[in-house]
């Protein structure tokens, strides 16, 4: 088991990454301090976990709630049940929530845990791998709102995050995908070598490979835990997290967050600033064609959607600019493992991205 | 006009304390570093105030939200009703809220706020005189659960906090005098000189008469912000605010938080925790008469409701201690100006004080 410890000073915590972890007593009695335990998962994952994780936690007698599996039940009524439940059996201020699911059980449970008589401890065990790189590191939790996604929400940050690389064994290759498109990004901003390791090993990751996956998480974790500890309430380097974010969500929007996963859009929009970065110059096309070989080959869409012009996009990222007042940054690539966050890109060179950037459709 | 700042490192604020501070347009525009503006009141509140605030915020050209006015509507629903206005007026994460009232307003504006994006600025401007000695400092936000109060809820901390003295000229003398019980419980605490201020001022203070209110205001915020600067997040000293609590949430349960104002419970509940030390041989029986009279002079209930029993509070009370696992913990006095969070209490002499402090139907 390796161990990665993130560094928010009094807010310091563990990510535990290994094999089989779901069935390690141990771990959870080093790292719950409290006697009152709530598993919160879906019905998905409850399925073919929950029974392992108990049976672990036996000691603690854990209550388990489930909820329904769907970003549609990220929800306020989705956490206010959970404070029900809180309520139902009496738990006090001492107690701890164990997230066991992906993103959205995490940032519910999260965000339950942070508000729940104004803060107890929570512990991620994240299930996907997108969750495992992304959600275990950097403490945003939240709900949905009708108008908006993630407006409602805290920065609370988990006592431990446990990655058992084992729950991978039943995601679909389509998510194991989205997930590499998160790792991939972390190789892309900030660690050069991490790339080109992941060019070698590709392969060995799509087949599930533990060590190679133990290795790839671990270094993604502590990319993000690097920069998260350096800005910890996202005012300032924290951005260059969101590369591809900006096209991804104007992809998503378009596509009202169907039919793509969120790792695929991040992965073509990643794509997308690599272009506009050779566009300005500051990339060049083999670099940019090397990227895109890595996205293909881990099976990530490097096309958009053939229903997306490029009018249509930048109408979404000029809205998405408006609600945040003041000129958009853009998360761009100087080279491989350097990102830098700009307002100063030149906006011909991204219409034409918008405009020409491949279509699905297209025969090339 | 007085200022005070609440120490908290970079989380620090000004409390400004002065008369017709709400006509005050300078005061906003110092406090203020967002151009979007939202004031969040309650039907009564706007209805004398509002235009006011909105006529001093003009150039913020400031948006309002009015809730229904009373406790019973401090819950998820109104908080999402104001995370509902945020988006459909496009707020960004720069903006900031208003409150304008008493604790409700207060608590539910300031769970928004720290909710709204993961976190955005507000400031709090109390209009009940317990708000402004006990809300505006603390940065306790919350709503209540139909399971229980103040369930749901997040340390958030103001920008600032502006208190008008006098819009204390059109709240009843009920709710003056509940406002008065905080005031005297900080006397009791921790500031003896205060106490005795108390004693010789408490009818000018009945009067409304603005000088002393301004000082007996400020005196207790700074007594407050001292207390919650030592521990911001509530481990430990901080517990002595909470004088009369225990006693006082008792009370309220048992009349099912009707009948009585929390001030009102919470003055009952100091002189029986008085009555409890003096026992103890903690306090002598010249003090608590001490206490019992300044209470008296301020209007406030000096006896129990008739229909509660001392097997019924001692009920409620342990509740409360089992889903706080562990030890209840009372705060006690040594003296005036002087109290002690214990677990050491006598319980038998604690017994004594529920069954035979005196009760409202009776002759004495």
């Amino acid at each position: 088991m390796r161990e990665l410890i993130v560094n928010l000073g009094e807010r310091s915590y563990p990510i535990c990454i290994g094999s089989e972890l779901l069935s390690s007593g141990k771990i959870f009695s080093d790292l719950i301090k409290s006697s009152q335990i709530m598993i919160v998962t879906n019905t998905t994952v409850a399925a073919l976990y929950l029974e392992r994780l108990t049976g672990s936690l036996g000691k603690f007698n854990p209550v388990s709630v489930v909820i329904p599996d769907g970003e549609a039940y990220k929800t306020l009524e989705t956490m206010n049940n959970i404070i029900t439940n809180l309520l139902d059996n009496r738990f006090s201020r001492d107690c701890c929530l164990i997230a066991l699911g992906g993103g959205v059980v995490g940032d519910i449970t999260g965000f339950a845990a942070a508000c729940y008589q104004r803060g107890v401890s929570f512990i991620q065990i994240p299930t996907t791998l997108l969750a495992q790189v992304d959600a275990s590191v950097g403490g945003k939790t939240g709900v949905n709102h009708p108008l908006g996604k993630n407006m409602i929400g805290a920065f609370h940050q988990p006592a431990g995050v446990v990655i058992d690389i084992s729950v991978l064994d039943t995601l679909s290759d389509r998510e194991m995908s989205a997930g590499l498109a998160e790792i991939i990004k972390y190789g892309l901003i900030r660690d050069e070598e991490f790339f080109a390791w992941l060019e070698k090993n590709i392969g060995a990751l799509l087949e599930r490979d533990r060590n190679c996956l133990i290795h790839a998480v671990e270094r993604s974790c502590r990319n993000k835990a690097e920069v998260v500890s350096m800005d910890e309430r996202e005012g300032g380097i924290r951005a260059i997290l969101n590369l591809g974010h900006t096209f991804g969500h104007a992809i998503e929007t378009k596509l009202n967050y169907k039919k793509w996963l969120h790792g695929e859009a991040v992965a073509t929009g990643m794509l997308m600033a690599a272009e506009l970065s050779c566009r300005m110059n500051w990339l060049d096309k083999e670099t940019v064609q090397r990227i895109k070989l890595l996205l293909e080959k881990a099976n990530l869409p490097v096309k958009l959607p053939a229903s997306l012009n490029g009018d249509g996009l930048m109408d979404t990222m000029v809205i998405d600019k408006k609600s945040r007042q003041g000129r958009m940054r853009l998360v761009l690539l100087k080279g491989i493992g350097e990102a830098c966050v700009t307002a100063d890109y030149d906006h011909d060179a991204l219409q034409k991205v918008l405009d020409t950037f491949p279509r699905e459709s297209d025969s090339h």
